[in-house]
C-alpha cells in the first residue's frame, strides 16, 4: 500500500490534541448512545464548502450527503442502488431528523460543466457527463440565456438547481407526508465561497443574505 | 419556506467571526484561481465521522463525497446516473488529486444494516436495502459467522467493506492507469468514532495504528 | 549435567538484592501460612504474556497455569491426566480461589498453527497438532472466511478460543455451582503483545478495552 | 460478565505505566520479529514460585509452562492431547530452544497431595488424583519411609519428582537427540519458597546451592 500523506496524519494529530481532547466524553456518549443529528445536509463535494466549517458543527450534529452539485435525484423506486436517496432515507426514516438543506456554492465544477455544451466526457465512462443530466433541460435554458453574463448563468443555474433539488426532495412520498405533517423542515442555501457569505431561499424561492 | 434552524445560523455566524476571518485570504485566493485539494477523501454522512474535523482541514484541503458506509460501486459505464463515480471522476480528470483515501468508521448504520437479514425496507422505495446490495454477499458470509460476536461482524465487515471499496475503485481503468504509473495513491482508513483512534490500512489489507 | 544458565543465575540474583529482598517478610508468612491467591489465572507459555509482569503481581497473588494458547479443555472425567483440569480443580476446590481470568495474546504461535491448514506434525508425535485439535472446529470455521485478512483471522480466532475455554470452564459442574451461586467469577482477557493494551471480556463476549 | 478484578486493573496501571513504558521499543520489536526465548522453564503454578519474578524475567526470555507439581509426563504419542507435551514439542522444534528448567519448589500442594494415601477426590472427576498418579509409585515409596519426617518426605519427593520429570523429558525423541548432540541443555532446580534460596542440580542428581 501507498504510504499514508504525511499531511493528514499531522491533521490528525492535531485533532486528538484539540478538537478530540475537548471534547472525549462527547465522542464516547455519541458511540454509545448513536448519534442524533439536527440536519440533513446535502452539500458538494467542493473543498471549499464544508458544512462543517461553515456551520461550525461539531461531532453528533450534520448527518452529511456530499456529491457533485449537491443535487437530489427525482425519487425513482426502480432496482438500482441511488446514492443520495439511500442517504435521504436513512436520514429521514432512522435517524428522524427534523430538517434537511439543501446547499449550493459560487464557482461551483458541476455546474459549470452542466453550461458546457461542448464538454468531452472526462473519461470513456462519461459519469459527470451522465450526472449533470440531472440538471440538462434547466442548464441548456439557461445556457441559451445571452443577455446574462458567463457568470451570471453560472449563479443562476446554481440556484435553479438547488430549487430543484427541493422539489425532487419533495418528490419522496415519506419527506412529502412528513413536511405536511410539520415534522420535517426543508430549506435551500447557497454559500458565497469568497466573501463567505450565506444566502437563505425564502418562500419565494429567492435567495436573500439573513440577518444575523 | 420553513425557518431556516438558528442553531446553523448560529454556527454561521462563529465561522465568520472566527474560521472565516482568519482565513479571508486564503478563500478569496481559492474562489479566484479555483481548488487543488490534495486529497480526494470518501466518508461516510455519519454526524461522528467528518473528514474536516478528523483530519483538521481547512478549504481547499479535501475533495469530499460522502455517503451510506463510504462506499465505492464498481466501474460501471452504463446510462444511470452515478453520484460516486462521478465524484471519482471529477476529482481524478480534472482536479488531478493525487490521494485518494476511503474511510470507514465504527458503529457504521448502514453497515449494521447490512448484516440484519430480517431488515424491513425502510420505505417502499427500500433504498438502503438496495444500496447496500453493494454489500450483501460480503455481509452474508460475515454474517454466518456464528463464532464472532456481533460487535466482531461489524467491525470485521467495516473494514472488508473498506477494501472492497478499494478493489472497486481500481476497476476505474482511469484509477488504475495513474496508479500503476505512481501518480495516484488509494488509501484505507477506518476511525473509531468511541475513542477518536484512526487505524491505517496497511499492504497486507490490515488495519493497524500509525505511529504519530 | 549441563551448566545452569548464568543468564537465569544473573537474574536470581537480581531477584535476591531486589524483590526478595524487598519483600522477605512475605516471602516467609506465605510459606508458613500457605498460599491465598485471589486469581486462578490461565495463560500461554509465550515469552511475552507473562501475567506477574503484565499484572505486577508478587507472590502470593496469582495461581497460574500455563500452555500453549491458553486453553482450557472441556470436562472430561475419564482416566486420563489433564494438566489443566487438575490445575482448576486444585484452584477452586482448595484454594477456594474467586475469581478465573483466561487470557489470550497476540500473535499467538498455537492459534497461528491451528489456522495453518498444511501445517506437518512438528515431531512424529503431533502433539501440538493434537492439542491444538480443541479449537479445529472454530479454526476451520474462521480460516474459511476469505474476505478477512489473515492477521484479522488470527485475532478472531483468539478470542474465540478464549469464550471457547470460558464454555469449557463452565462445563466443570464445580466451576458453574460456584458460578451461579456468585461465588466464583470468570472473566477473558486479551493482551496485545505490541502495545501492551488490555482488552477485556464483556457481557456480550466483546473484547473492548477498560477505563483506567 | 463479572466486573474483572480491580486489583488486577490497577497492577496493570503500574505495569504500563513502568515495566512497559521503560520497555516499550523491546515489546514491539518483540511482536514484529518473533520471540525467541532462551529458556524452556516448566514450573508449578504455586502463586509463589512465578520463574520471571525469580529469574527477574522480562518480555521475551522464557517460554514457560505451568502446571501443578511441574510435571513432565512420559512420552505417550498416542491420539489425546497433552498440553505440557505440546509445550515441549513447540517450544524444541519451533523455537529452537537451548535451554530447558524444570523447577520445583518447597512446600508444593501437588505433592502433598500425592504423599497423602487418604486424599479424597477433589470433585467427582478426581483430576488431581489422576495427575499426581503420573509420581504415584514414586509417592508410595516415599510415604513408606517412616523414618523421615512428613518435611524431610515432601522435600524428598519434590527432588525425586524433579528427577522424575528430566527422565520423562530424556524420553521425548526429539529432546534426546538434541540433547546428544550438544544443542539442548536440561536442567533441574528447587526453589524454597521460604529463604528464597535457589538449589541446582548437579550431574549425580543432587540439588546444591550454587555460588553466586
Amino acid at each position: 500500500m501507498d504510504t499514508f500523506p504525511e499531511l493528514l496524519l499531522a491533521g490528525y494529530r492535531n485533532f486528538m490534541n484539540g478538537r478530540y481532547a475537548d471534547a472525549r466524553e462527547r465522542y464516547r456518549v455519541l458511540a454509545e448512545q448513536g448519534q442524533t443529528p439536527h440536519t440533513l445536509l446535502i452539500a458538494c463535494c467542493d473543498s471549499r464548502a464544508a458544512p462543517e466549517l461553515i456551520f461550525d458543527c461539531g461531532p453528533g450534529e450534520l448527518f452529511v450527503v456530499r456529491n457533485v452539485a449537491n443535487m437530489v435525484p427525482p425519487f425513482e423506486p426502480d432496482s438500482q442502488y441511488h446514492a443520495t436517496s439511500a442517504a435521504v432515507e436513512y436520514a429521514v426514516q432512522v435517524l428522524k431528523i427534523s430538517n434537511i438543506v439543501v446547499m449550493g456554492h459560487g464557482r461551483c465544477g458541476g455546474i459549470k460543466a452542466a453550461l458546457d455544451p461542448d464538454m468531452e466526457p472526462l473519461s470513456p465512462g462519461d459519469f459527470i457527463g451522465r450526472w449533470m443530466q440531472l440538471l440538462k433541460p434547466a442548464a441548456e435554458q439557461i445556457q441559451n440565456n445571452d443577455l446574462m453574463t458567463q457568470g451570471e448563468r453560472q449563479t443562476a443555474l446554481e440556484r435553479v438547481s438547488i430549487r430543484n433539488s427541493i422539489t425532487n426532495l419533495m418528490s419522496f412520498p415519506f419527506v412529502k407526508t412528513l413536511h405536511e405533517e410539520g415534522e420535517l423542515n426543508v430549506h435551500g442555501a447557497w454559500f458565497d465561497i469568497s466573501s463567505g457569505e450565506l444566502w437563505i431561499m425564502n418562500e419565494a424561492g429567492d435567495f436573500i443574505r439573513p440577518d444575523l
